[in-house]
């Protein structure tokens, strides 16, 4: 007999992983509807060129991309904002602005498989599109913190680094670094993290030969705190709306889960502002969440120019970051109440007893066994229950009901018309 | 400059279309819930054998399937079955019986697109494995109606058909027929509905050449009742089993929702017992809902046996049919509360107030835009909000904010301390 396994980088989510998801989901949820956000969702696929459209051909390598039995080039989802942009420029006349929507696809790339990164993923997208302001980035960088907030989560736990990119161009030629140079050095600076202070100073001298040029430039790289980043070029108009943007995210009561952080690029080419990443506090870990404005996005799938800015939160590492800070719940049992009976030919008596039950509101499943009332006991154990009622007994001639706290192992004869209202009590 | 559509036979759900489908998933975990079933979940594709091991090989016509970058045969699943009973055969010995499964899996079919039909659909798929006995096909069907119910559907807009594979076999041997005839026969009473009776008198002559054995079938397939369909062969055994499972359903209290229905064959080959399909009354529409028993499939990837029944419904047909019966819901507002504010400046009051709002659990949003106070109406109410909270007005002196309730355009100053009460009401 063949075995059969899941693809390579995919999860079988069984019960008690469903569950941890299902929380996730549950979270995720409650924010998005309490910051006023609309769900949307789109094709789990998409023609290939809606994807290069934004990525350019060589998003392709790290595609599930096909033709179907049409001969339409096709391929899996690997990220929601292309579809987003797409929805948007469609009804770009009849959306009500702000759009303020959110989403939770799940994602495909084909890639390595490993810690924090998988095949198959799911991902939280909250945008808003049509504000060109900052409020609009302090609103969406505040639903991002609240979404962690909510899973219990705490600035202790984890830092929004901030940057701009209007911001970051201007330092740079602000110092003297000509237009041509800058994606080589923002090239050197995503990577600057993961290199060596010295490496970072030999590498800057190959692409910039000027020594006070290369130190102005260095200050600027290596800096702190927005003013340090700002010292040598304070009259920046980027640094305004930087400044506002900490003062807004102040009034939200969330300036102590943002910093400053100049090194912040985001490897995406099409980021027109603010970007920002989110990172457990000791930076362990990958990126937990990420985002940024693009402006020019909706224009390039047809649309008028719509300002826009989101972000982007996927379950991998956010889940490991829970565990790890021991933030999952407990798998809840599946049902509240297991019906047992004495019957021997038919379940009659159980099956109106669980439909009793249910009619109420209160989940609950009934022995499909007729076997021993101890098997039938064993069984709503293992189904996690808090109750278990028992019909069919002698004392239903009293019109009475045994009633059994599980955990405890207490029983109680209740009669019928209170069953409902005790199982919905924690304990008797 | 390009125009960019989602793929043929695929959705974008717009926030209005999605909430038709969010209307849909929260009655479907209530239900689901209720009953005591746990939620799973797979990968969005298996590798090929995964599906050709129920189907064979004819199933490839109509998956997206295709060669990962590894070359692996991959394809999109076109159901949830096949996971299941992997998922099942893998942990068969950890896993506590019965197993109560639910999971409402995205699938894809590479079909012709049509009324009722798309290439990308969603599923509710309940499952309850380990219970041999039709105690667990009462349960799984009542599971069924009520996920109808529960939606607002009554008796007289849906009946669940109803018949058995092992039935049908017993009649049919029991009246003359011999083994190697029935799958002929099963193909001619499976297209039964959709030709004339002559057409079915003269095929079934061309199968079966005795007169009187043709009559007997006839009698068999045309009845209308379970005791009209039994009359020649009233000791057949899985007539108590169906007597059963009728009484149970009864118990249920959904006996109104019922109809025995011998044409019921279900197209797939490795239904072993029950097998039950739901339709509209006026049975305009394609199948809302099918399902049955298949003790066999979890063996087929390498479990142990294993009983199981099993039911689907679509998410394409169950809309058409509420949306004909007028029970979609209206599309809520996305927020509850619209903040607007005379702040000039910086909307530091206005994010105070929202953040103020939204702790209390209260979905809220502010005006990104520092517009005229009417214009942050108008904004108001496109977001289609309840109330209007205006912060920054002179009244703010004397610690009040006016309060704006949308519908009727009433305006009172409220205490700061009374407004997250107040905006809970429905009205003033």
């Amino acid at each position: 007999m063949a075995q059969f396994f899941g693809p390579k980088g995919t999860r079988d989510m069984f019960p008690e992983d469903m569950a941890m998801r299902e929380h996730l989901f549950t979270s995720w949820e409650r924010t998005c509807k309490r910051f006023g956000f609309e769900k949307y969702d789109g094709p789990m696929f998409e023609h290939l060129d809606v994807f290069t459209q934004k990525s350019g051909d060589e998003i392709e390598k790290q595609l599930y991309a096909f033709e179907d039995k049409g001969g339409r080039k096709i391929a899996l989802r690997p990220e929601m904002t292309p579809t987003l942009a797409r929805m948007v420029a469609a009804r770009a006349g009849a959306l009500k602005r702000p759009v303020r929507w959110y989403s939770m696809p799940t994602l495909f790339r084909y890639e390595r498989s490993q810690k924090g990164r998988l095949r198959e993923f799911i991902q939280l997208n909250m945008d808003i599109l049509g504000i060109a302001d900052v409020t609009a980035d302090a609103e969406l960088i505040a639903a991002a913190i609240h979404v962690l907030l909510d899973l219990g989560l705490t600035s202790s736990d984890f830092k929004v680094h901030i940057s701009s990119r209007v911001l970051l161009e201007e330092l740079l030629c602000g110092v003297g670094v000509a237009k041509e140079m800058l994606p080589s050095i923002y090239a050197l600076l995503d990577k600057k993290a993961k290199i060596p202070p010295e490496v970072f100073t030999t590498e800057l001298s190959s692409i910039v030969s000027d020594v006070v040029l290369c130190n102005n430039i260095t200050t600027v790289l290596t800096a702190q705190t927005l003013d340090e980043a700002t010292s040598l070029v304070p009259d920046a108009p980027a640094v305004i709306t930087m400044k506002r943007l900490l003062a807004m995210l102040d009034a939200y009561g969330i300036g102590d889960c943002i910093m400053f952080d100049i090194g912040i690029v985001r490897g995406l080419a099409y980021y027109t502002g603010i970007v920002f990443e989110v990172y457990d506090t000791n930076q362990e870990m990958r990126a937990i969440a990420g985002g940024g404005r693009y402006d020019k996005l909706v224009s390039q799938y047809g649309g008028p120019d719509t300002p826009a800015i989101g972000f982007a939160v996927g379950d991998v590492v956010l889940t490991d970051l829970l565990s790890e800070k021991k933030l999952l719940p407990t798998v809840p049992g599946r049902s509240r109440v297991f019906v047992a009976t004495f019957e021997r030919d038919e379940p009659f008596k159980a099956i109106a007893m669980t439909k009793l039950i249910r009619d109420a509101g209160i989940s609950a499943e009934n022995t499909l066994k007729l076997q021993a009332i101890g098997k039938q006991l064993n069984q709503a154990a293992a189904a996690g229950v808090k109750w278990t009622v028992i019909v069919g007994g002698d004392e239903e001639k009293e019109g009475l009901y045994m009633l059994r706290e599980m955990q405890s192992g207490t029983e109680k004869k209740i009669p019928f018309a209170l069953i409902c209202d005790q199982v919905q009590r924690d304990s008797f």
